[in-house]
Order: C-alpha cells, then sequence, then structure tokens
C-alpha cells in the first residue's frame, strides 16, 4: 500500500477542544527547527516560562510546559506530589474527576471521592465534611472547569477549605486558562496544569503546569523517587530551571514549543482581562440564539463556562445526525456528551480564538438548519438575529 | 514585561537530532487543525500505522505514535512489559542504557546490567553470561543504535540469545529508524521504541513504537495496572486500536502528527532501502573528508552508524569553540559529546532529510574553517575535494 500527502479539510472546531487555532499559532509551527539546547532556544523557553506566569497569574519559578497533552501534565501533577499510601481527596463532578481518580490509584495512594451530580460545580459543603472524616489527607484535587460538562467550580473557596485541612490542592484548568478568571497566586493554588488546544488556541499536544513554593518542598522532600522518569520534575527542571546551562533531560518538541509561545503573546497582546471578557460576550450571543430555539443549557447560569456550552437535545432531534450535518455539510465540528450525558448534550465551544463573532453567528445559522432538518419548529434568521442585538447590531 | 513574536534563525541541524527537518514535513505540520475524532482525521490514522508498519517492516497491529517524545516511547515499554518483582536484564553502552536502568527501577523491579564500553556495540557473550546468571529474568533491554556514540549493536544476535532465555527483548532504536537496516519482524524484536526527531526528518515530539503478539500477550496478562495512566497501552488501544469507534483517551497533537504521517510519506517514496543506502553513502563520504583533516572516530569500522558520527577531538583543540564558531559564523549545530565522552568527541549527524551532499561538503568546509582557527596544520579545500571524490565527481 502506498499512501499520499494528507490534506485535511478546513473545520471550524467548535467542540470541546482541540478549538480553531489562531493562524499565526500555525505559521509559528511551521517555522524552522533548531536545536533544544541551541543559546536561542533557551531564550525562547525563558520567555515561555514568563508568558506562562502571565497567563497563569502566578510567579511560580517553576512554571513550564510538559512536553505533551493535557492528561499528561494532570498525571506530572499527581505522580510528583503523591507517594504511595497517601490519601487523596478527589471532587468528581464529570470525567476528568474520575481520571484524577485513577491517577490517585497508579501513585499506589487511597483516593476518597467527593462526588457531585454531572453538570453542578464541586460542593465545599461535601469537601470540607470529606476532609473532617479523613484527616489524614494530604491532598485535594478537583477541576476548575470541567470539559465534559461546562460547570465552572470556585477555585478560591475549594482551595482555602484545602488549606484550612493542611492539604495541597492539584486543580485541573484545562479548559478554563485563558477563557475565564484564574489567579494560581491570589486564589493560592498549589499545583494546577492546563492544556494548549482550549482557550489559548494552540495546537494540541503541550500541557502548561504551575507549582508553589509548598509543591516544590513537597516534591524534594519525597521519600520514594517519582514513578515516571519522563514526568520527574527534579529531572526535567535540570532543562526547564532557568540559567545558561541546561541539562538534556529530552529532546523538546521545538516546533510546538513556537507554537504555545505564539498563542501566549496573542494572549498578552489582548490581555487576560480583556480575553476573559470576549470569552464571556461570546457566549451571551451564542445563548441569545440558542434561546430562540429553545435550546436550554444544563449548568445554571453562575455557574456556567462561557467557553464550554453543553446544550440540552430536544426531545425527538437525533443528536449524532444534527452533529453529522454540521459536520458534512458546514464544516463545523461541535462536541457530543460523555459518560451520562451521551446522547443528551452537545457540547458547544467558544475557546480563544474560536470565540468570535464570526463563529457564533455561522454556528447558529448551522444549527437552525440541521435542527429545521431535524423536523423542529424553528423560523430561521431568529437566532442569528438574537445574537446580533446582543452584540449591539 | 512584553514578549513578542519568535524568529528562530535557520540552522543546519548536523548534531545528534532533531535533525534538519524536510520542508515538506514543516508545511504539512502547518496544515489547519482538526478533531482528533474527525472520520477524516481516523482515516489518517489508519494510514499512520500503515506508514510505521513499512518504517518497522512489521505487521504487528499495535504500532502506533506515543503522543510525546522519545523518552516517554521508552517509558511505555518499560511501564507496559515490566511489572513490580521482575528481574530485566539491561545492556549499557552509552547514555540510554542508564535511562533505561532508571525506568526499571521505577517500575519496581530489579535490573542486572550487562556492561560495555562507551563506543562498543553490546557484547553478545555478555548478555548470554548474565541471562545464564540470572535465569529468573523475564526481558532483555538494549539499544540499537546508540545515540551518544554512534555504535550499533546486532538486534538479530541479542533477540535470539534473550529469547533462548525466555525473554522479551525492548529494543532503543531512537536513532535507527529510517537510517540504518531494521527489521522487526525477520528479527523477532519483541517491543521497540523510536523517536520522530532523527532518521524520519521530523519535528521531535512523537515516539513511533511497535509490539508484537508475545508482548501484547504480556500485557494483557498483567496482574498490577500499568503505573502510568497515560501510557497504558490497554487505553491507548481504544484510541489507536483500529476501526471506525474511537474511544477518547486523550487529545492527540493533531498537527505533529500530519507532520510524521508527512515524513513517513517522503521514506516510502524513497523506499527504505534506498534511504539505508543513502546514509551509507553520505557516511563514506563525510569520512572521506574527516581523514584528511587527521579527524578519526571512537567506533570500529564494522559497528557504525552512519547517521551518527562520534569524532574524536584532536589534542589541543578546544571542541566548545569549535562548536560556538560552526554555530555562530556558520549556523550549524553540530553535538557535543556526552558523560565521559564530554569534551572528548564531536557528534555529526547524517539523519534523513539531512544525509545529502550540500550538508556533507558544507560541514567538511567549515570544519576545515574551525580548526584552522584553531591552528591545527589543515589545508583548507582538501577535505571537500576528498568527499567530492567519493561522489564520483
Amino acid at each position: 500500500m502506498t499512501f499520499k500527502s494528507f490534506h485535511p479539510p478546513v473545520r471550524t472546531l467548535m467542540g470541546p477542544g482541540p478549538s480553531d487555532v489562531n493562524p499565526r499559532v500555525l505559521a509559528a509551527m511551521s517555522r524552522p527547527t533548531i536545536g533544544h539546547l541551541d543559546p536561542v532556544f533557551v531564550d525562547m523557553m525563558d520567555e515561555m516560562k514568563g508568558l506562562l506566569q502571565y497567563a497563569f497569574q502566578t510567579r511560580n519559578a517553576l512554571t513550564l510546559p510538559v512536553s505533551a497533552p493535557g492528561s499528561a501534565g494532570m498525571e506530572t501533577c499527581f505522580v510528583n506530589l503523591v507517594q504511595p499510601g497517601d490519601t487523596v481527596v478527589v471532587c468528581a463532578n464529570g470525567v476528568f474527576g474520575g481520571r484524577m481518580k485513577e491517577n490517585v490509584e497508579r501513585c499506589g495512594a487511597t483516593p476518597v471521592m467527593v462526588e457531585d451530580e454531572w453538570g453542578k460545580p464541586v460542593d465545599p459543603q461535601k469537601l470540607e465534611d470529606a476532609l473532617k472524616a479523613h484527616p489524614q489527607a494530604s491532598t485535594v484535587a478537583f477541576v476548575h472547569a470541567e470539559t465534559s460538562t461546562g460547570a465552572c467550580s470556585d477555585v478560591k473557596t475549594l482551595t482555602d477549605i484545602a488549606h484550612r485541612h493542611g492539604c495541597l490542592v492539584i486543580v485541573d484548568s484545562v479548559t478554563g486558562l485563558g477563557g475565564v478568571e484564574l489567579r494560581v497566586d491570589d486564589w493560592g493554588v498549589d499545583a494546577i496544569y492546563s492544556g494548549s488546544q482550549k482557550c489559548l488556541s494552540c495546537t494540541p499536544g503541550l500541557s502548561p503546569v504551575s507549582f508553589n513554593e509548598a509543591a516544590v518542598e513537597r516534591i524534594k522532600s519525597r521519600k520514594h523517587k517519582v514513578q515516571s522518569w519522563f514526568l520527574d520534575l527534579s529531572l526535567v527542571m535540570g532543562y526547564w530551571g532557568g540559567g545558561t546551562k541546561r541539562a538534556y533531560h529530552h529532546t523538546a518538541p521545538i516546533n510546538a514549543l513556537y507554537a504555545l509561545h505564539e498563542s501566549l503573546v496573542v494572549l498578552q497582546e489582548e490581555g487576560l482581562e480583556n480575553a476573559w471578557a470576549r470569552h464571556r460576550a461570546q457566549h451571551e450571543a451564542l445563548k441569545a440564539g440558542l434561546d430562540t430555539m429553545g435550546l436550554s443549557m444544563i449548568v445554571a447560569p453562575e455557574h456556567r463556562l462561557p467557553q464550554l456550552n453543553a446544550v440540552k437535545v430536544p426531545a425527538g432531534v437525533d443528536e449524532a445526525a444534527v452533529r453529522k450535518l454540521l459536520l458534512d455539510e458546514f464544516n463545523l465540528e461541535i462536541g457530543a456528551g460523555l459518560g451520562p450525558l451521551a446522547g443528551k448534550v452537545w457540547r458547544i465551544g467558544l475557546m480563544g480564538y474560536g470565540a468570535n463573532r464570526k463563529n457564533v453567528l455561522f454556528c447558529l445559522g448551522a444549527l437552525e438548519t440541521a435542527l429545521v432538518a431535524q423536523g423542529a419548529d424553528i423560523v430561521p434568521g431568529r437566532a442569528v438575529a438574537a445574537a446580533r442585538a446582543v452584540y449591539g447590531a
């Protein structure tokens, strides 16, 4: 069998990520590869750290992109901060809490689960109760922005509770970073991981992480070696640790890092608060359009992530057929539901570069068409008009 | 602090990798991002498997690119095939054998080291002796193509010995794949990992791996869960396992996979045997040029990798100053020595797209200049002439 060059179609990516990539990021990605110990590259790594510190709103020295997707960023946090025999309270209100549990178990530690309904934020009272019942717990893990549901949890409140009980926190903000308020230092977050392919509008494959002094102290005082050589921060820091002397650990994904650097430069140019406001504004317009079609969200307004809209599939509508029509006829990708929400919701992403008027209006128009094709009682054009009204047009 | 877009210099990469990237690969990398569950992307994944099977010369169904650099490919092999309490014979003749030992220990297993001098291939007799002395061993791990020294070990002979003693083999061919003969099925290799950034001329960040039926059987019969969630092949296969139904495991690094696909298409167009012959021919030309400068290799001719030339630094020459001059004045990167070879060798890579006449002649001319600047007694132009003679010019 012989194969030819691959030429992907041009899609509009409005699912749970990867999101639409900024053309500046794609251009950066194809710049000439240089060596991972090249002095020019090392300077770029220092800039990367500064840019990530800005995005996370932190001064943490241990702030870097893990050379693999968000799942590896998650694993970096767990394998470095959790040791065999530890007890870790894991708050689960969607897919990613369950994945954290898997990580805890594979570290030889015991997870204590705090469960909330999918679509709800983590309940601080349940966390408080769990920590009272398990005073031996050393760590609390929870998701800031649940990609599977679109629910936003209160990072500061949960972190305060964990700290009062002597625990460090591990926070998943894969979908949060760059899209919604996140203040790592002000909120006291000990360890956090994110992903390149959501609100940073970069290509998938990298996972920004940040660790504060308390987390670094814990890593330094470990009794067991970190079970992963690749993700062992005591080794990774020999390369990412700053200064002109960098020790080879692994070959960094050079071009992917060019892309992440560019996406963070774009974020800095816009300003973090402006980016958060833009996500909110586009969400309001999308919401207004969805309202006209009688479509509602599964998350209550006060806990909703603007960048991830989990929309209930109306009775009698074939959710997969709608997604297929959008993909085939509009080159538009929206996401399906996961786990207990499979078949029950669509997930419409408004992330980073993709959180713009064109995408909102295009998506609403396409969705109207798809629902009419399903026999829904919709007047085409009303959704787009409602969104335009929000924009003040 | 504000940062601007990063524009790297245009280097010629003739170190131990990353190697010069084919412009077709860079172009592929910047094509539009699509979703990791897009049906068009899933078709590309199937092609990727076929292309990797060709490169590895295998029919192994479990052949895929790990979504992270070669170090993660190494870890994928160890964490899936080794369990706590196992004994693993590790052959070390350079940096990467030592890294394998770390992996074995972090799996809770016991490494038995078979040491050979850096620059020598693995000695089959020493492996035989170690297996006789440690009949409980379940696995043998060794490096096909040692990037730190340029020594090529005899994969078939070592694999036969391991199998006679009832062991599976894990083979590191990060620098081997695409540059020198490698026949996974004919040689009976059980598990192998490589990297994208060496003789495949792709950007760094991905690690092709392949596992035969015996390896898959061992994975299926594990008593302990794989300690890494991210690298657990029983989960990864839900996504890469073929068929139209793909389960989300992690978000694949879409654009990096475009790049690897293109690099493998280029390899298939050339033909694997032709690529091996090209590496050999360019090595012969480089060697002829180095001879005229009185420069010699640390590896004996019969064990030399054409793609990685470890050249002895002559007495009285400042090796770092030579590399700095090459980088600053010629934008040419060659590699330094690692471990016991630090300061004693340069590593000149002729990998993939970079194994061409232009690079060989350019490198020889630049090296002449740098050595003359160091006061060496060299007649400029002779090295280039000697290389041209090899080409039959």
